[in-house]
């Protein structure tokens, strides 16, 4: 039994909420569970110096927990002077994925940058801070159409992400805080809307994981996120909020 | 008339919700008007060096501002590796405001950290966190209290800050951001519930003020802060969320 | 009584010293009683690069303590890798009052940067600098004027800091270290030739104070600034040493 | 057909030398083809602050590559003063490899750093010293059991890591530069010597990859690690160089 | 002919003035013509981890240069968040050069750190330096003498440092920042009372220089560095001002 | 006698290999003895800022020890976050030195930067590092003549660098880590294929050092120098590895 009580295949009670705050080209609070992240897009009409001249756009993610969104309270990394390499890993792993689904092409000598912050950590806040971020992103690039600054929008397909874990011998999917700490493997998959995969990380915490193991909870992976990508457009289908 | 059609002596709509996230001893949203700002109270058992084996405990703030909290995004500081001048002197002001109000030696051998993270900014973000981390503070040491580890609060009074200003040669209290940007004078005062004077920071951003400017303005202050700590009691006189 | 036997309104042995160092356009040595600070202006042909273009200059502030001005030795920021909080506010303090009384269009595109080094340290260092930093600035700006580089001095008017605070009980002038330490209520107070305030910046270290205490600590302020103003035109009527 | 020239499941020429410097107490030069690795293991008597007093040991990585270890030369990370995200990627990457074959409790309080220098790169620079590390581990840890230190040695698996990836079209074993910078898909892959999976990291760099994409890449880094175990103990039974 | 119109084994007029600031157990300002360096000596009951429990103390100096200490305002290196490889150069240079001659083991678990601060900069700023050190130095040893707190100084002899080089062919002492900067050989020598050499450091700036030239140049050097001494000496001899 | 068994004034084994890594334009690995430094020169076709538009470039040189070079591990610079006060130091010295036999005006718009990376220490690294960057720089700029971009190579002379020392009385060449760590007077000496003296760096350790010994030093260090610069010369006489 999960400590959660949920089936080993149920995700968390998932809320997309778009609009959550007023400035950003696109802002959308996630929440997993109590797992809660705010993702906000920013628009800015230049790219990063590699890109300069060649008539492509960017798209970057940075991450960031606020000190007392865990249990015990972290430090400030901006007071420590430095991201933790976790900080660092993680903000790539955004990054690559959102590109995943880009026509940077197609956007133009643009840069896009989506800030993840955790305002309520309970496990999983890469993957709810990727399936947010895609949605922020979205309201991002349909603002930049409907401006006319661009003819269609340059996301070609949705992506998101979900953990799955082998907790006390069973395959589960979309690991909290205390599963988490209690499990042999934890993996996190990024797919997107057509069922490719954009990312696969697994880590054996303890015991090595088989290739069955592997298998199986690839297998949960692959439902979680085709569940995940219908709530991105049901999210997309409604209002801002 | 003001951007924002208030009164002269007008607060903007203010609003307190206490247990906002769920680890810490205490969690605040303040709100005034549109700046947002997310207020928590970390209890730990110890003490900074400078204080170790002398009985008596430390309260201290730290201030971030989320990237896009503001109408164009600005560099994470975490990222830039170090704390603006502006975001110390912030963090030091609320540290010194709360100290004001507190019986240290009764609070032992503990520090209490208040974060204060802006979640969206629309000017007066650093009084807004003064107001909203009172509020932390109190739930956190009441939380000692009804815990066993303190007989009573070592909170001697309420403690809240507002903005004044001159904006076109009126004086005119808690000032947005249309307003701050074009106004000649701003003044941050922090006071206490009994309307002690803990801190006063006025400045010409224009021209140099004058006395009887600076005496109208300190008398919008008093005004503007008994009525945020009316607010800040009936927060408390509710329940958490 | 006070500790250094002065009258409440009675400011310390002030000398400002003109030239005291050969290379920068205006160096000044200013001693309020044992406090020393070395202010030295520098003039630059460019400005900072918000300011590119826009026709206008720029006057910023630099502040630093030597490791051993205090009575015990302090590390040193060049080593420790980053200036204080304190050192951060102070710095920016004296900028902005000196750009209170420049006409910064009439500058050009120039920046005059003036570094306030404490040699020695016995309370006020920061209204010190102010004080020793506009004749350093004034020296600067007449040097332009002589080489042909402007018509008139940009300089509007004077400005000049003193401290002031409420030692047991009796609200006093220009505090030293030892009334500082042993102080309840600590006000920089910064204001024009004209009388106008440029800064009030008030903090009560133990005991909120009083709108009556407050109003006398302004009081006291002005009467030491009106002063100080005459002792930096004395110091301009005379020979650069 | 790849630029190697190589068959698909061809692993590049692996040469492990072991003793390649005197003063670690494990010193192992690992070649993959061009790409060569040191790997030092460091054993010290203490382990890092996290873990005093628990009575078990702690094994950590870092990783570092030459300026001119690569095509061009790229900044020293040092005169930078700090290591980049992909750089802290690595080396926790390897110290969880590591840590994943090893009995800490067995180890008792001691810390072995095992450090990853490029002298020379040519892809594939993670899954060499991930390869070399757990060799100069092995000599380490003997030292310690010949010394009377421990009494038997902690490793209780061998570890090795390969990358594999979809070269146009096909899947490939153990990716040069050349083909990693023209590749769809790339993983590293990091197994026991018993056939469980520690590390899958799966990146698209182009295109998503399907699961049956997945599952050969995964098929293909098994029969390479196998081989690469298999080197691994023929180089311990040979003598150090 | 020298552009300071000196002979060529003639120093420049040179000015050691004790008890130049009030707080430091040894204060000198040392002039090597309109070179000015404040060196301060601070007394610490303690002694860096290194050398904790070992009974013996340390000595140790730090250098820095006040930014319009130069002709062209340098760079606050506190601001820029390091010190240069320049600065570390200098102040290992002068620590090295005190500990010649100290007893260390008489000193006892103390340490004392010179501060040496630029005030003015016109060449020779580390050899004045480490010729004001020394007697700046021995006043805070003889504190601690009279203090009852050592019974002896722990002093040995006399250190004093002078700059040679070779201008325009011909070998001169103690080079002015003219002089300097154009200069083939340079060299910064540093001698006991007694004689012996503690440090050479000669550098070809442009050609190289001979053997013979060397020599001539030590020869110098010791002619200067007797004559500084005996400064040093008289300083010693007259009051502290 | 010595602990290396040498005569006073006999060299260590001294090994040359050029093209010992494949990417960097000139590739030298250098062994004194047990001290093994990797030299690379990477040419760059710009110039830093400060050289831009003058028609001549720049040759420096960065220096870096691996961690384990050492008998104990000591911190990796990188991870520390700052190269150490020694580092900058000895970079700078290798520079300085490579300059010195550089005609840069004929060098074009160029720079070129001797990394010098330290793989195993035994003493003297950074003349060791001296005397492998001269031929790394010298195969890289052959290179730059044999590809049409230069006409003649810019290098004017060789350079090569020795340490000196006065052990337990005697004055001896080429100290080891043994010899160095118990050794009262350490001298480097930098000189030219003609003989010219470029740098000379001596220290005291213990005691001061007598003018004689000084001369002794000197004439040690030009002998070794001389049969260095022959084992250049036959090493660029050889094939590249």
């Amino acid at each position: 039994m999960r400590p959660s009580q949920r089936q080993p295949d149920e995700l968390r009670s998932i809320r997309i909420t778009r609009g959550y705050t007023r400035h950003a080209e696109g802002s959308v609070l996630v929440e997993f569970g109590h797992t809660r992240v705010l993702c906000t897009a920013s628009v800015e009409e230049s790219v990063p110096p590699f890109l300069r001249g060649k008539g492509k756009g960017w798209v970057t993610a940075e991450y960031g927990m606020l000190p007392r969104a865990t249990h015990t309270r972290s430090a400030r990394e901006a007071a420590k002077g430095k991201q933790s390499g976790r900080t660092q890993e993680i903000q790539r792993l955004i990054g690559r994925s959102l590109r995943a689904v880009m026509d940077l092409g197609a956007l133009g000598e643009r840069q896009i940058t989506v800030d993840c912050d955790v305002l309520q950590a309970d496990g999983g806040t890469r993957t709810a801070a990727i399936t947010g971020a895609c949605v922020a992103l979205h309201d991002a690039l349909d603002g930049l159409v409907a401006a006319g600054r661009l003819k269609t929008s340059p996301l070609r397909d949705f992506v998101a992400a979900v953990s799955v874990g082998v907790y006390r011998g069973t395959p589960v999917l979309d690991l909290d805080y205390d599963e988490d700490s209690d499990c042999d493997t934890d993996m996190n998959v990024v797919m997107t809307g057509a069922g490719g995969f954009v990312e696969v990380q697994g880590t054996a915490e303890g015991q090595p994981f088989s290739r069955a193991e592997l298998d199986s909870l690839l297998g949960l992976a692959e439902q979680g996120i085709a569940r995940l990508v219908a709530l991105q457009k049901a999210a997309l289908a409604g209002n801002r909020s």
